[in-house]
């Protein structure tokens, strides 16, 4: 985001907050931010405040920043809402807050992971809007366009249903994939041998970082759970199906998960 | 592989055969074959014959053809090797039959699908080499080098097992992960407006076809279900850390599948 919010004119100057000191100066070498500070400084030098850490450590921020804060703005741009949004509700100065999810990441982090145009033409979900000044939602908005995004609308608790079926669910996916694997390797010296583009491409999320995700399948523990479950079912109904020799059933399952063909490239 | 082997100089000139008369046109149509007959008649034309065809067809077409031919070499390029080898070592003619897997392909099929260069890079695995003939196995090992792949050996059985891992439950991960999220939509009409980069990786093989994969799946039952139930296992490892609130556990198992890192760079 830094990146192309300075390189499209939206941030005159970034200033980078971080508690791991060797990513701040990474962040630095790679121009990601103009300078390094520490969060009480940092909140008096700027406009907007973008909290981008885990879910967990950004409901903390959110209590100790929102107090601090009068016209400055403070998004938070994290993969749960519900939780989110409640911490920011408790506070007399919510309005200053904007709740965003923008649905676009890699497997990768810290500083040498900053790609510019990442955010291009992907969704951001914004939540409880009514709750936000005009001011603040106005910045926010602009922002976002400025990074491209298409805004959709959607309450907390929708928001975090829907990330548990369109997001966390691959990233656990993902890495129990892996786990499998790896697990097998012990006895299969040789397995990764064969490993091809199917293989990278349903694995990739699981090199995606615990630090984030813990907190994230944590704060939506409800709605993972409920996919989770759901996922768990479909996956016997393919075990019955082998199990009976079903090659009818079979066949059904698999044409009726083709219907997710159009969505994928719509 | 048509593609390749003509665009290389190795095929002087493709027949195809194929029991979809709209899909035999169109391969004509792209220039992928230079002619369509049946196969009788491309038997007798052919110097090599490759198998391309869902994994219980090809055992059918196996029994069919290796009675019928002399010099000819005939190839498969199946996802299972364990059947198919068997049903091969049944005829006299087994030395003129070269069992591979070429560890590469799109969820895309029909000739619309065809790309240049799919193969290059990429791994074959050859099963039972030794009751292959010299010239057999000479003229299959020239033709994966003109495809570019990395040739691999391995007994039929170990292919079996590793395909499952590497790829068979790759797939029915996908079809599940689309079933789930495809059964959720029919509550929430606008789940899909959130789908991002993450969900299109983990979900895109769900396109697969189910002609070519229920075989698959059944031939290489006992490895699958075996792949089935370390996944679900694992799967039930993230359900239970998130029932007991225990983010350590959480924080280890995905740890430990970010090793698999180092194997999808190198």
């Amino acid at each position: 985001m830094a990146l192309d919010l300075k390189k499209r004119g939206f941030a005159e100057s970034v200033v980078g907050v971080d508690t791991n000191e060797k990513n701040a100066q990474r962040a630095m070498e790679l121009g990601i931010v103009d300078e390094i500070t520490g969060i009480e400084g940092a909140i008096k030098m700027v406009d907007v405040i973008i909290l981008a850490v885990p879910v967990d450590a950004t409901i903390e921020l959110i209590n100790k920043i929102l107090p601090q804060i009068n016209m400055q703005v403070l998004i938070d741009v994290g993969s749960t809402k519900e939780p989110i949004v409640k911490a920011a509700n408790l506070h007399e100065n919510r309005k200053q807050f904007v709740a965003a999810h923008p649905m676009a990441g890699t497997e990768f982090s810290g500083p040498d992971a900053a790609i510019s145009g990442l955010f291009d033409d992907k969704a951001v979900i914004l939540c409880e809007k009514e709750k936000s000044s005009e001011q603040a939602l106005k910045l926010a908005c602009d922002m976002f366009s400025i990074l491209k995004m298409r805004q959709i609308e959607m309450n907390a608790q929708n928001h975090d249903v829907h990330a548990a079926y369109i997001s966390h669910i691959s990233h656990i996916s993902s890495f129990a994939l892996a786990l499998s694997v790896l697990h097998k390797e012990k006895d299969e010296k040789s397995i990764f041998e064969m490993a091809s583009g199917g293989f990278a491409s349903t694995v990739r999320l699981a090199k995606s970082s615990p630090d984030m995700w813990a907190p994230i399948f944590l704060q939506n523990k409800k709605n993972v759970t409920e996919v989770l479950d759901t996922y768990i079912n479909f996956l016997y109904e393919f075990k019955l199906a082998l199990f009976n020799n079903d090659q009818g059933r079979l066949m059904d399952l698999m044409t009726m998960a083709n219907k997710i063909r159009p969505i994928l490239d719509s």
